[in-house]
């Protein structure tokens, strides 16, 4: 009854042969990946990856998350072998049915390490074993892998005063693609996070700058910025709270900022800096052409003893309810239609898609819509999003696919799975007849490459 | 591997059979449509139109803001020749790929100037020159085209102090169908807008009443509702921010009234007013019977400088979050089940489809929901509609089809769309054994035609 | 066209062979129905139903509002006879196509009566005489039924103060299976309610304490809670309009208490003592084990002359707009990875699904998802909750169906048409390669049987 496994995740039975050949025409294009979270030091220090749990699970916190919530606890994890964590995992294969972790782990088994059984406790440490052979050879070694991805470019995400070091040195080895930083200025836009005053700090050090004005701040920012661009970044991202953002003039944004400064701020006027920040860097971006990317609505660390006893992105960062039309509506006013100012749009609540997302990037030139992001990169996630968004948005105002992966080995697969996706989509459109055949053909090479390329200035 | 073209929009191929049948008994029925925004004037002069241009887009904001979003600016189009946009928009109908915008203008140019190929550059001025040179024809003016369209009614929406003299005049003439008014008191209801004192001295002008407080306001507003039904409006149009209503005594009420417009009201205290105007008209409505249509959600005028450049209706409304529950609970308590009264509630955002909308009209008997709205109607936002909104309100709660267009050519095009896309739905559901075939072919009159001839009281 | 009646439901032809299978091992297990409504009084008194309209309408609101809202009082209603009900059952039956109402009622027709006929105007009389004659059979006592609806456990819903008596004599009867009752403690958790006062009151006189102190209030709640589960009870539920916790140290609480108590508070003050009780519940939860369910976000008895006139449970309760993220974050940080504690999350704002329940339950080990609640348990809202959900939390974090029911005969045709649905479902994953066929033959008994069974500790 399924299709034949080389035509998985391409849809439905009828618009196979279209989809496949839209699926190969993808294939032609190398990957780029425009944000994500792999470490340029782990490219450019290039060392084997220790074990099979190093390279799958360590970083994977979808797959942690899910373990946690049926009752493997983080300390059981922390203290296992290997060996044991893989076998631990094989035990709980069965929360993963239906899910896109399910579906990354076995395309990189089949596609890395030839092996197509499902992970089952009889043949995990088979399984292991096959993985951990292979992950000693020089060609599993990050930078052999990133030439056998394919990988045109990646963009790494860089805290607001990262010397950049390891991308300067990166640049100058052939890897076959590029990588380049993103900046990434949370730790001193937001005064309610513990590190606020410190990276402030940190900061005004790095760009020797004493940041005790808001003109100050401004400035360190805009070098930090072109410190960035010089080392080829072309975007910044912006994982803020809220969409909200605050149009006020100079005098202030500064007596706003000396307040919040000062450890005087009310809670109402910190949610207002944070506002003039978002407010601030569009303006920036107007300015030096670095692409801004927006992804609100995460309340992060969420689990106070999950936080305190095992740090960030541990799968407790919980969405929350988020809008975006009369928050972005001072920022739109300001540089919306601004031929230098480009934002791309990511969401966490799926109800904003065609309520607000859609119409503002099918009016504004300067905005595109992410793909789904986070918990919706996934199958149903991707169907979800373009059914939602296309009819107003059309295609021509998204970006193309968009993997924000911190699993350096699920880049490609990421990417396979979503072009798959997308050409089973455009295949179905042809065949109700919303697009041509023509079309079709066309708008492959578009979302796999070109959206992506010629909106992040790549 | 599509459906043959007479079969487009029709569904799967597997029930293409009864859904050919339910969109043929579809077809036995002319087109009602209740709400539009096509000029009475416009079908009065009864002039040709001047190019293809302003026949299909200069009326459309749907493709000017698109156009808009990919670059094209306003100013160009302005002072661009029709034949310089209409290669424009050819230039650029890639950015239609899958949208209704792309399925209207290419069924209008099929059904009405018998143009069968996509547009695109190199066929933009031969399909230019096939429409103009029909357009200067007497087959298409405005009236013949009326005829030609096979329109039984067509409402159209008018500001609250309008002497419908263009109705009045319609009223005398064979069209083979009527046209009537809608009465929209939108610019008497909200004190934000600028022209609202502007507005309460000539509609106290057109009816000869000083309105000096809030008894006065409904004395003119009961005259003006009168006036348009005895030009045939069986219904008045409500395009508010929020869905708030308020029931407040009469002394209270004009209190309210008087500290409005002496311009000491809080922001609160405007709301307020709105809410105590949108619950009036409910009072009136459940007197005179004239039906209510509820269409909130929408922050108009989103982008300042568009506003000032280009006036209003150019693409820049943009959706909020709505909601309805605690926001209707005054009106509902004080005439929801009253026998004179009937709503059609509109909504932009979707995630009230199954929470708040099928709910209140599957208990109220006063309340049924319009068809999806502006961005959402096209071909997956009825799917959307009916799949979230069927099994808890059922069909009979819903009324028919709205076009809401302010393109005259697209009217018919658009009922066909959604009829055929109802036809595939009811043979969907016929195959998936939730009703029987009699009852689908039942359905297809009710759908197509009797829900909003009864409801609209037609 | 449509599939054989007997594979009803059970999705698209082209998996129809593995649905089927699937199906079929689905019914190999009884139904555990962890939460509903029938009275344990009826099954315990097992009186003959007294006609067709007290087994079918009389108990089911969603008919009854369907009704209302197409005109038919519930004055009529009341003062028909039975006969003339069903008639005009019959001739409103119109309103029901597509609905799952229409779908359980011809299930329960087609299996406990052999009637396979669409009710009609026509038929009508026949088919009341038909299951009238049945009714009065020995087969069709409750008890008789149970049996035969292969029920090896049904909950109850049962107030503070219960004495479950009836709960207690059914521990009797050999009904091969269990009637066991579940504690909601509504009625003393709200201070908006007219009866608060009077419930505490007499939740303090069964178990003989002056409730005259927060710790008192507790001290009763725990002794009830100990009552309920020495009858059996292995949940509690709370239907409370928001998910609103809040954890405040016990002299917090006292005080709060006796300002509500003495209706010295104001409605935010009113507002945290809800979330206080809430969060009280979770913490007494996780000492005793009872499984906590959660309903927010409906606006109960929102038409205050059908309250007045007709009483609760009249299909005028409307949902709202309900978010939980930062709402039971107090209660998490509290309890949420305590191993004793268990908490099942319903919602009627699917907008939460993807966006805040699915990551939620998929990080928590406390938390499981119910499964679509209300206006959602039907077909189309089956698929749009394993849609949304399905990617982040699995299949683990969810429990088994629940019929959610006061209509007794409704149970097993609503347990039926959900294992229909999911067998469909799995099926479907199959075919599209997400899971593989062994995987979903286990799913099949997970999600018909064991997941409830082990979650609620039945």
């Amino acid at each position: 009854m399924p299709n034949a496994y080389a035509d998985r995740y391409l849809g439905a039975s009828e618009n196979l042969e279209l989809a496949r050949q839209i699926f190969g025409e993808m294939n032609k294009y190398p990957i780029i990946s425009p944000h994500g979270h792999v470490a340029a030091s782990m490219i450019l220090e290039n060392k084997n990856f220790s074990d099979p749990v190093a390279l799958l699970l360590t970083p994977d916190h979808y797959i942690l998350r899910m373990l946690y919530s049926q009752g493997v606890s983080y300390e059981k994890l922390a203290m296992n072998s290997p060996e044991d964590n893989f076998k631990l995992l094989a035990e709980n294969w069965r929360l993963f049915r239906s899910t896109p972790s399910r579906i990354w782990f076995h395309e990189i088994l089949a596609t890395l390490f030839d092996v197509s059984e499902i992970l089952a406790p009889e043949n995990a440490m088979k399984i292991y074993d096959q993985i951990a052979a292979k992950l000693q050879s020089p060609e599993y070694k990050p930078q052999a892998l990133f030439k056998r991805f394919n990988i045109e470019l990646l963009a790494t995400t860089d805290s607001t005063a990262d010397s950049l070091s390891s991308h300067i040195e990166l640049a100058k080895i052939d890897l076959g693609g590029r990588v380049i930083p993103t900046f990434r200025p949370d730790d001193v836009s937001d005064p309610d996070r513990p590190d606020w005053k410190a990276s402030l700090e940190k900061l005004g050090e790095v760009y020797g700058i004493e940041i005790d004005s808001f003109a100050r701040l401004l400035e360190a920012l805009r070098k930090a910025r072109a410190h960035f661009k010089d080392c080829g970044a072309t975007a910044t991202d912006h994982g803020t709270f809220s969409a909200r953002t605050l149009n006020l003039i100079d005098s202030q944004c500064d007596s706003l900022f000396r307040k919040v400064i000062s450890d005087g701020a009310t809670a109402l006027e910190k949610d207002d800096f944070r506002a003039v920040m978002l407010f601030s860097h569009a303006l920036m971006a107007a300015d030096d052409g670095l692409v801004m990317q927006l992804h609100p609505g995460s309340l992060r660390n969420y689990d106070a003893n999950i936080l305190a006893k095992f740090g960030g992105d541990k799968g407790f960062d919980i969405p929350v309810a988020t809008t975006y039309t009369e928050e972005l509506q001072p920022l739109l006013n300001a540089v919306g239609s601004h031929p230098n100012f480009r934002m791309v749009i990511f969401t966490l609540d799926e109800s904003t898609y065609s309520r607000e997302l859609a119409p503002l990037a099918g009016a504004y030139p300067s905005i595109r819509l992410g793909p789904p992001w986070w918990f919706n990169d996934s199958l149903n996630g991707l169907e979800r999003w373009r059914d939602a968004i296309t009819e107003t948005a059309g295609y021509y105002n998204t970006v193309g696919f968009i993997d924000d992966t911190r699993a350096f080995a699920s880049i490609p697969v990421r990417h396979g799975v979503a072009r798959r996706f997308d050409a089973g989509y455009l295949a179905r459109e042809v065949s109700r007849q919303r697009i041509t055949e023509s079309e079709a053909m066309e708008l492959a090479g578009d979302l796999a490459y070109n959206l992506s390329k010629e909106f992040f200035n790549l």
